[in-house]
C-alpha cells in the first residue's frame, strides 16, 4: 500500500494542483474560475460560493500541512479577498453564487455556502494568523449553528408539520468542519459539537436494520416511506464514515472507528454496481425508482471519497477487506476519471457504463476540492504505519 | 398516415386509459395515485398537484370530446373533489404536493400547479356546467396572471437586478391554457393573451440566428451567456410549436403555422441524437457541458409531443419532411417507450441508448397526461384531411 502513497502524491503535485494554479485565477475581477473544460479553458465565469470557499481551504491547507509555498498562500488569499468583499449579504449570510464581477446572482438559501466559507477562512487563518480571517470563520460558524433548525429560511418550501424530516448533509459536514476549525473555537463548543454529530450520524441517521445511513429521516431517526425517506446516497455515507474515523482518532475511540469501518464495508457492498462496476449515485432503499434521474451515474467525488475511506479504514485497522476494496476502487477510478490524454484535474461525471458523460474538469458543483483533497488524504494516510488492533472481519 | 390514426386510438382506449382507470384511484382518501410501477402497483402515495390537475383535465377532456362516458366523468370528479378540498392555501394558491390524506407537503412555489389545476377545472366545467368548477378555474387563472411577474414569490432565490432572465415555460403553457379555458374567460382577455404569448414565443424566446427558442433570455429576448441562458430544451420547443399551430388554426394565420412548422423541423434536426437516436433532453447552445446531469436521457414527453407536433405539421401543410419525421419518431418511440410485455401506460425514462432507465409508469412528474393526450391528439389529427396550401420546403 505504501507504493500507492507516492502515486497519489505525484498526481496531486504534478497534475491536479498545476491545473488549478494555471487555469482558475481570475486576474481581472479576483476569485476563481471553476467552469473549466478538458483543456483547462474557461467556459463559464459565474462564481459559486461553495467552490470559492473550498478552493481557499485547499490552498491554505496545503500551505499549512504540505509546504509553506508562497504561491499557494497567494492563491488562497486571491479567493479569500474576493469572497470577503463580495460573498455576504448585510446579515453576514453567504450568497450561493456571484457573477464574474462579484455581484450576487443567487440568494443565501444554501447553508453549505457558509460551511465551506467558514472552512476556507478557518484554514487561511492558520496560515496568515490575521484576526480578520479568524473573525469571518467564527462569525460564519455561529450563524450556521443559529440557522441549523431551518437552514433555508424563507426559501424553505416544506409545509410545516405534515412531514418533518432531517437531512444527513448538515451533521455530516459539521462532523468535518468541527475538526477543520477547531483552532478558532472554544474547546467546550468543539467537544459538545463533536459528541452531537457522532450521535446524529450513528444513532439518528444510521439505521441498524438496514445497515447504512439514510439521507432523510424523522426527527427521532425513524424511517419515512417517501421519496426523500427512501433515498440512499452511498457516497455521502462513505465520506461521512471517514469523517467519523478522524473523530475516532481524535477521541481515541476504537469502538467508533470499528463501527465506521464496518458501515463503510456494508455501504460499498450495497452501492457497488454489480453490472457495470463503480458506485451508484442514488438508490432507493426499498428498490423503487429513485426520483433522481442521475441515480445510475458514476461521480468523481463518490469514488475518491470512497478511496479515502478505505485508505483510512485499512490504516486504522489492518483489515484486509479494506485493502481489497481500495485496490478495486483505485483501478476503477484511475482508469476512468483520470484524463490519460490531457492530464490535469480529473473528469467528474461518467454514465453508468463508466464512459465520460460531461467532458468538464470543473463546473457549478465541481471545483478544486474532492480530487486534490483525496489525493492528499490518501498519500498521507498510506505513509503511516498500519495499526492492527482493530476489526479484522 | 390515416392507418396510424387507428393504432393511436386503440392504444389510448385499450391500453393507456384502462391502466389509469384501474390503478390510480385512491378509494380511501380520494385523488389519484400517480407513482405506479410497471405492473400498475402503487409504490408511493404522495399526491402532486401538477399530476392531479392534469388527470382531472384528461378525463374531462375525453368526456367532452370523445364520448360522454359516466365512468370518465366520475374519474374526473374523483380528483377534482380531492383538489377542491385540499389543494389550495388560504390565498387560493395551489400547493405543489400533498400527502395521501391531502395534507400539504410542499408550499405553492410552483405556478404550474396552478396552471394545471385551472386547466383541469376549466375542462371539468365544460362537462358538468357547475358554476363552482368554472369559478375555481377562473380565480386560479386570475392569480396566475397576477403572479406572472414573480411566479415563485418568497421562494424566488434569484437576487434582483444582477441578471434578470425570463423563462420559456410560462408563456408556453399560457399559449395552451388560453385555448383550453377560453370558454370561461372574456373574449377580450383571451384575444390579448393569445397575441401576447405568440409575441413572447416567436419574438422574445425564439432566436432567429440560432433557429430555435432558448429556455431563458433577457427581458428583451437577447442572449445571456450563462448556464441558464445557453440551455435548449428541444422537447419544450416542439410542444410549444404545436400549441402555436393550434393558435394559427384558431387565428386562421397560415404564416404563423408555417413559422411553427419550420422551427419544429429545425429543432428536430438539432435535437436528434445522431449517435443513438431519439431526442436529447437538454443541450447547451454553445456546445458546453449542460448543467443538467440528465441531459442525454430520452424522455417520454419529449417524444410523444414531437409526434403530435409532426402529425399536426403534416396535416396543416402536407409537408413531406414532417411525414418522414413522424414515421421516424413513431418507430423510435413505439419500440422503446411502449411496454410490449406488460402493456398499459408507457415507460417514461430511457438512457441515451434508449434502454429503460426507470421501470416506472408514473411518478412525481409523470402521470396520466402526455401519453394519453398525445394518443388522442394524433389519432384525431390524422383523421382529418391533409391541407396543402402551406409550406412544402
Amino acid at each position: 500500500m505504501r507504493e500507492y502513497s507516492n502515486i497519489y502524491q505525484e498526481e496531486l503535485l504534478q497534475q491536479v494542483l498545476p491545473f488549478w494554479m494555471k487555469n482558475s485565477r481570475d486576474e481581472v475581477h479576483g476569485g476563481y474560475f471553476t467552469c473549466l473544460d478538458r483543456a483547462g479553458d474557461v467556459y463559464d465565469t459565474d462564481k459559486f460560493i461553495w467552490l470559492q470557499g473550498r478552493q481557499v481551504w485547499m490552498f491554505s491547507m496545503l500551505y499549512n500541512n504540505v509546504e509553506q509555498r508562497e504561491d499557494w498562500l497567494k492563491m488562497a488569499l486571491h479567493g479569500a479577498d474576493f469572497l470577503r468583499k463580495n460573498g455576504r449579504d448585510k446579515e453576514g449570510n453567504w450568497y450561493f453564487s456571484l457573477n464574474r464581477e462579484g455581484k450576487p446572482l443567487v440568494q443565501p438559501y444554501n447553508i453549505f455556502s457558509d460551511c465551506f466559507a467558514a472552512m476556507g477562512f478557518g484554514a487561511l487563518y492558520k496560515a496568515t494568523q490575521r484576526d480578520e480571517h479568524a473573525e469571518i470563520a467564527r462569525r460564519t460558524f455561529e450563524k450556521i449553528l443559529r440557522r441549523s433548525g431551518n437552514t433555508k429560511g424563507q426559501y424553505n418550501k416544506i409545509y410545516p408539520g405534515t412531514r418533518e424530516l432531517k437531512g444527513f448533509s448538515l451533521p455530516m459536514i459539521l462532523s468535518n468542519l468541527s475538526l477543520e476549525i477547531e483552532h478558532i473555537l472554544d474547546k467546550s463548543v468543539v467537544d459538545s459539537l463533536i459528541s452531537e454529530v457522532v450521535h446524529e450520524v450513528l444513532d439518528v441517521f444510521y439505521n441498524e436494520e438496514i445497515g447504512l445511513a439514510l439521507e432523510n429521516v424523522y426527527a427521532d431517526g425513524s424511517f419515512c416511506d417517501s421519496f426523500e425517506g427512501r433515498t440512499v446516497n452511498p457516497g455521502h455515507n462513505l465520506e461521512a464514515m471517514w469523517f467519523l474515523m478522524d473523530l475516532g482518532v481524535r477521541l481515541n475511540d476504537q469502538n467508533l472507528i470499528n463501527k465506521a469501518v464496518k458501515i463503510s464495508l456494508d455501504v460499498l457492498e450495497y452501492g457497488w454496481d454489480k453490472e457495470f462496476g463503480g458506485i451508484l449515485y442514488f438508490m432507493d432503499i426499498k428498490g423503487h425508482p429513485p426520483q433522481q434521474l442521475e441515480w445510475d451515474q458514476k461521480l468523481w467525488w463518490v469514488h475518491v471519497e470512497a478511496l479515502v475511506c478505505m485508505a483510512k479504514a485499512y490504516q486504522l485497522t489492518g483489515n484486509e477487506a479494506c485493502q481489497k476494496w481500495f485496490v478495486k476502487l483505485h483501478d476503477y477510478t484511475w482508469n476512468r476519471f483520470r484524463d490519460s490524454q490531457f492530464g490535469g484535474e480529473w473528469f467528474g461525471y461518467l454514465n453508468r457504463r463508466g464512459e465520460v458523460l460531461l467532458p468538464l474538469k470543473g463546473g457549478k458543483w465541481k471545483g478544486c476540492f474532492h480530487v486534490p483533497r483525496s489525493l492528499y488524504q490518501i498519500s498521507t494516510t498510506l505513509k503511516k504505519e498500519v495499526l492492527s488492533q482493530g476489526v479484522t472481519a
